[in-house]
């Protein structure tokens, strides 16, 4: 049974879990659930996740939430390539690098948030771009100085192969892009983004080639 | 040589880290980051974690950043008690609870993001409360059908003894009631939360509890 992805061509966190199904060469079946419309919060989806966020990936009948967990459980399950190195001290730092980014960029400038900024706080687009720009900047700067001062730093995040530090990286990269944040000053994050999106598990995982993609 | 954590007693992603010692019965050495006169921006401070946040653990010279990487790294390294079951399924359940905290709860009522609303945004204090209020509200609500839906939900958030979910989900509720939020709605974390108080490592962990403690 092929597995299924609840997920919006637009949401990080599930492009994240489609850049690692893709690494793992695993198919699976697109569900789109459209965030702007709150698809998530419709009866059908919360019985999926109560949570009522994206992604959801349904294998075999196993409901998982949560990009992260599900990216380890597929590393564990689906071993090959792996996603992370085999040394406890370097898996730490993979999960560090990705956690900088799933724990204190993109939560802080999920939909969810920009929308309570918006209807419940008043502030204006102007506002928006300013706080959004604040929280990648902060994160990015912290990752620069951690992938440029670390000698295990390759073409990718660690290494030579791409694993999950790069996988939570190229989407908040490409959420810099649509906000249009320079990435001069963050050289090293830029190189590292590029080395991925030259892979095809990377750019056929982009939100601009999915089914569910809109201007 | 003993570890070292670099930590706030009120920081509850240093809370998180010290219960994983705690059930591991791994001694470390405090030196506390005094968060509210900004310790962590000092060059001192930065030349041990890069992005100015605690906790940082020192593990006989290996740096480790992110509480729950670190606490996976804990877990691998010094493997009794396990933090997380065996099959990864499971483990994806685990991850996924400790995540809806660590991702889409705390980061969003972090410090420095409460410091944004107040300084940058012009928000009062009760302003601020309801928005931290509403974060937990909405992680809680999805955390509490996760747990009470789930037959796997024991005396802990999985089975019958403690780990990663309960790990996370501590420190949140000790905030929550920082912030007076009823816990009424949400019987199944109230009552795990009170399992989890009552053993020796939840319990020694607690700001209350550490010496750089303030009223």
């Amino acid at each position: 049974m092929a597995m299924k992805l609840y997920g919006y061509f637009r949401s990080s966190a599930a492009f994240r879990v489609r850049i690692a199904l893709n690494l793992k060469k695993l198919d699976y079946e697109n569900a789109a659930i459209h965030l702007r419309r709150n698809d998530q919060t419709k009866p059908d989806y919360r019985a999926v996740n109560p949570q009522g966020l994206v992604p959801t990936l349904d294998d075999g009948g196993r409901t998982l939430i949560q990009s992260l967990a599900i990216i380890e459980y597929l590393d564990e399950v689906y071993p090959d390539p792996p996603l992370l190195p085999s040394h406890p001290a370097e898996r730490a730092r993979v999960r560090a690098l990705a956690e900088i980014v799933a724990c204190d960029i993109h939560p802080i400038n999920n939909l969810r948030v920009l929308r309570y900024l918006t209807h419940s706080l008043d502030h204006d687009e102007t506002a928006i771009a300013t706080w959004y720009n604040h929280w990648i900047d902060a994160g990015f700067q912290a990752l620069e100085r951690l992938l440029v001062g670390d000698p295990r730093t390759g073409t990718f995040c660690h290494g030579e192969a791409p694993g999950i530090a790069d996988i939570a990286l190229v989407p908040q990269v490409v959420n810099a892009e649509r906000y249009r944040l320079a990435l001069a000053p963050y050289p090293t994050i830029a190189r590292i983004h590029q080395s991925c999106m030259a892979l095809e598990a990377f750019a056929t995982a982009h939100p601009d080639r999915q089914p569910d993609r809109e201007a």
